[in-house]
């Protein structure tokens, strides 16, 4: 390749994930795809001829032309590598590629609670990039991205962490289906239907915003003093999980002071100007019955979290709806957004 | 009518809970659909030829043949009326209908929160019929069945209440179509999406179980004293509002005390035997993605309420996942089951 | 077991057909489920331990608490054995029943147009068991039920062919996802879409009608001289498989004279008044947007056919829409209408 | 406005379609939105306060500001208008229109038979915009969008008619129910469920391809000497519409001519590189399961009409599929292609 992109391999490059990758970097400013990988059952074999291609547009010719490579042979003609794999083979391959001087950035969540990975929303967290300093994985690096549905709400928190502070968080999922990747959910299973359970979901959203949350440091972060609780259910959207929040914050707020910590929030990555970062990385909207899933989830390319019906609860102080998109917010829009960051720091070798 | 069944007539019969009454009562034992009511539009003629029938089976011929009368003409012939009416016009005409002898069984919201108007869930509070003694609308009486998104909630809370005590209750529902009547929500709206409100829902969610589990006297109810908070949201299904609630109970419990609670809870529809009483009001399911609203919402006749995924709370006691049918138990077979108890009391002239 | 019902055995019961079975035999008054056979996997443990029940009722205790046999065994305490067997082993497999004595209906399509073997709608072609006398598996005998789409259509072609006769068909299908089985299609594969294609379904449809409307002999069937052409496509619906027919008859006709036909049809399965058997095969709807999957299917338990808006064509003679239940008619029960049609006519030893 | 952009009205702005014209003339490069225009109970309002935005983006603010003026005073600041009015009202204001010297192109239906009224695509019939010397609205013009379930069918008939001539033609759509406005039709009527009718379409998209293919002249449009016929039916499908369709040839083809035939076809937008263009018109797609709605509406913008599945057929020549996006191709983004055409060739004043 003669351009002066950065060449990028894509990890799990078949999965659901892996194909949001590659539909998000096709015109990257920045990135190139160079390495396409999956598992050994594809490897060898063209892109095009082993993908069952689900995105909403034509795969692009020379993508399929491409050759996929075994994954676990960690031998990728790049520095950075994006990874989809499953969470049943992440853990250790991502490691390897650390180990021989790749920089991983993560959607699986394998290596989130590793005590220095960050768990990296580039809006809410930045400053845990820091951790990367204190990594022992060889001369490459593993940042992670957070679960799907964890990152449209800890966005959505974070501005009022920052002006009011957060005692407690209550939150009701209704999720989308590509959260379970494909085939994922039967359709006799879905359609017309609601599924009050998501196999680890309730422990992941309880868990993942204290670390992002927290403080970093040179003992890995400690975790913000918040009581989180979830409970996660299925319902027959496609894309752009949408929650149901009730928080109690530590200082007194008014509804518009809320408000305008949503509207006005921006970090560095609206900063720096990142491809992928949002103009406003928090929607608010004040028609009562927004935002909705097929309406707000593409607002700024995916990327925006879409928030809507500020009221006061009788529990909580508030309650307010958090949409955003998981597929490109919540996995691979969000890992590109984090790498994006990296190499404007200097961090990808 | 040569049977000894007792006659009754539907008013809003052309509507979506009126056509649901009319279904469950044609083959009930005890009642026989002598007359059909309506707006003045539809006054006159047959009913075959003005309703938009949508049930899921043919329209009978003899309900089709039957000529619709005016509502508002208060001539029915026949002593129990059930009103399907729209809330704009239900009030009026409901009073007048008591005014002049009738028993109306209502499933509008008009007259919920009058003093002496039973809010009734007869598996809950059969006791509030005692109400009637007191109410001065003449010679008839007005009963009402409550919120659609109330009673499956209500009638799961009920064995807690009993058993343990209950001090908040949190839910956040998601809710389908069919509350919104026909035509109710544009299929470009609800389709693959959820919308995160329902006009007055939260506030009748918040208020009705507390008149339902208060104390019934002659000063009318005195409301429990418990706090309930509610989210209302619409999804992309039929039948069938789920409901994921949490509650902080008054007295320490372990989940299988509760669950069993659940399980052994009858009341008086079930010792009388009624028509349209489930054997089992609640039936717990132990499998972690149980219940759905496809799977379960027409378990005993769409009569039972579903319930599941007991599990700790971190910020409550308990949650759990809510089921009930929300047009056969939350709307007209709830009024129907009403009226057999008062029938089986002999409240009914 | 003490009733004396005939005792039946379910081959493949853990799977979407199987459970259709169940739930259809549960109360049937002739037929009682002694014996469920699976994989070699689910053999030897009980059957609520093995089955993902999908059925939209609970799945009762006590066969909830049998336990399943091999399939593969042929060693079922019982004479009759209806068959949802995978088609990828039920040709051997049913085979070796026939063999051992066993009466075998089968859903599957491994045997559909082996010579003797009737393709049997019980209202179309009652006649074709006479081709069990030729049969020479052994002692028992393989009666096979058409494909979910063929059989609605057919049922709907039956009084075309007796009173006008029939030249050309052509249809186009809108199939529900349930024709798939469990897991079947992905959600994200048919949630707001539809998917023009169903592997093997369009050369079922041009070739089973023709054996079904066939002359049947000692020379097996001679296939009715007919052409049909098929396009399937799969849509977001649970159950029921709409098909937009077009016909051309050998005799001119006349709107009213093909209702009358379809309106007037009934056949050996009414005359028998067998259990399953709809009082009108066929239910031809005047109002132009019906009939409705969501509103039709059930009709007469699921085993009616629904037919409407018949208007001119202008390429062949007439164009109407025909509706059938796929897992109920066009699957489980209408094989049992099969056995019904073989016990009440002594076929079944 | 100081852009050299041409100003251009909506007419319906607040409706479905008007809402579409608005988000496919934001960026427009040629033409610029000067003018919103409704019903009168709109008029002297604000945008933003008057629609109920469903478009899947947020409202841009300069277009919520504008002020609506009423469609029925004709008194416009701009030469070109798009019309997205209701057909009950849109024939004659559409002509008044044109008589106050204004460009129309719209997509109602009302004039589309209109002798020298052009029913316009841009690809198929670009010549015929000969016939507007022959206007004698005034000194305005009238051009045509024909109806969203014919475009993409006649899209895909024109290289066949071209290449190997057409004798008949039979299509099956299942439509999306974008097509049918907001709120269109009922949740309740379409989720899980087909509808098999929609008024007057059948009718449009059995005349109008013989208009389209037809030869204009000074006597007006010499339609095509084809049959051509219909069935239509509504799925649950947001936006994108299916067809079934069948034809018979005029000459011998190959499947293989037939797909080169539709891969190489292109025509004057192509050539003249118009901003709506799509660079292929048609998509073919060798995938068997291909197109689908939710896969391929979007492809080149929502403009390009996709194909698939090409296979003889027992009664015509061939079948396949084809899916046009409705509300883009088949509605706003056709008309502003058919603008896009008359400014390049000199037909706006």
């Amino acid at each position: 390749m003669s351009s002066n992109k950065i060449p990028v391999g894509i990890l799990g490059a078949t999965g659901s994930v892996g194909q949001k990758f590659i539909q998000l970097l096709i015109d990257h400013p920045d990135f190139e795809i160079a390495e396409l990988a999956a598992s050994e059952r594809s490897a060898g074999k063209k892109y095009g001829d082993v993908v069952n291609w689900m995105m909403a547009m034509e795969l692009p010719q020379n993508i399929a032309a491409m050759e996929v490579k075994n994954a676990a042979d960690i031998s990728l003609d790049c520095g950075l590598v994006f990874s989809g794999l499953d969470a049943s083979v992440a853990g250790e391959i991502e490691e390897k590629y650390a180990q021989k001087g790749y920089t991983v950035v993560s959607n699986s969540k394998n290596h989130r609670f590793d005590t220095f990975v960050p768990l990296l929303i580039p809006e809410v967290n930045p400053g845990h990039l820091d951790l990367l300093s204190y990594q022992s994985f060889g001369e490459g690096k593993i940042v992670t991205n957070p679960n799907c549905s964890t990152i449209g709400m800890t966005m959505a928190l974070k501005p009022l962490l920052d002006n009011f502070g957060l005692k407690t968080v209550n939150v009701v999922t209704m999720q989308a289906i590509s959260g379970a990747g494909f085939p994922g959910l039967s359709g006799m299973s879905i359609v017309e239907n609601v599924i009050p359970f998501i196999g680890g979901e309730e422990a992941k959203m309880e868990s993942e915003p204290l670390k992002i949350l927290g403080k970093a440091g040179e003992n890995g972060v400690e975790p913000a003093d918040i009581t989180v609780n979830a409970q996660c259910n299925r319902v027959q959207v496609i894309d752009g999980h949408m929650e149901s929040v009730q928080v109690s914050l530590k200082d007194k707020a008014e509804a518009q002071d809320i408000i305008e910590a949503w509207r006005s929030f921006k970090s560095e990555p609206q900063e720096l100007e990142l491809f992928y970062a949002p103009k406003n990385p928090i929607h608010y909207f004040a028609q009562p019955d927004y935002p909705q899933p097929r309406l707000h989830r593409n607002i700024e390319k995916g990327m925006a979290v879409s928030v809507g019906g500020l009221r006061p609860d009788k529990i909580f102080d508030f309650k307010f709806t958090v949409l955003s998109h998981n597929t490109v917010r919540g996995a691979a829009g969000g890992a590109i957004l984090c790498a994006e960051l990296m190499n404007k720091k200097g961090l990808i070798a």
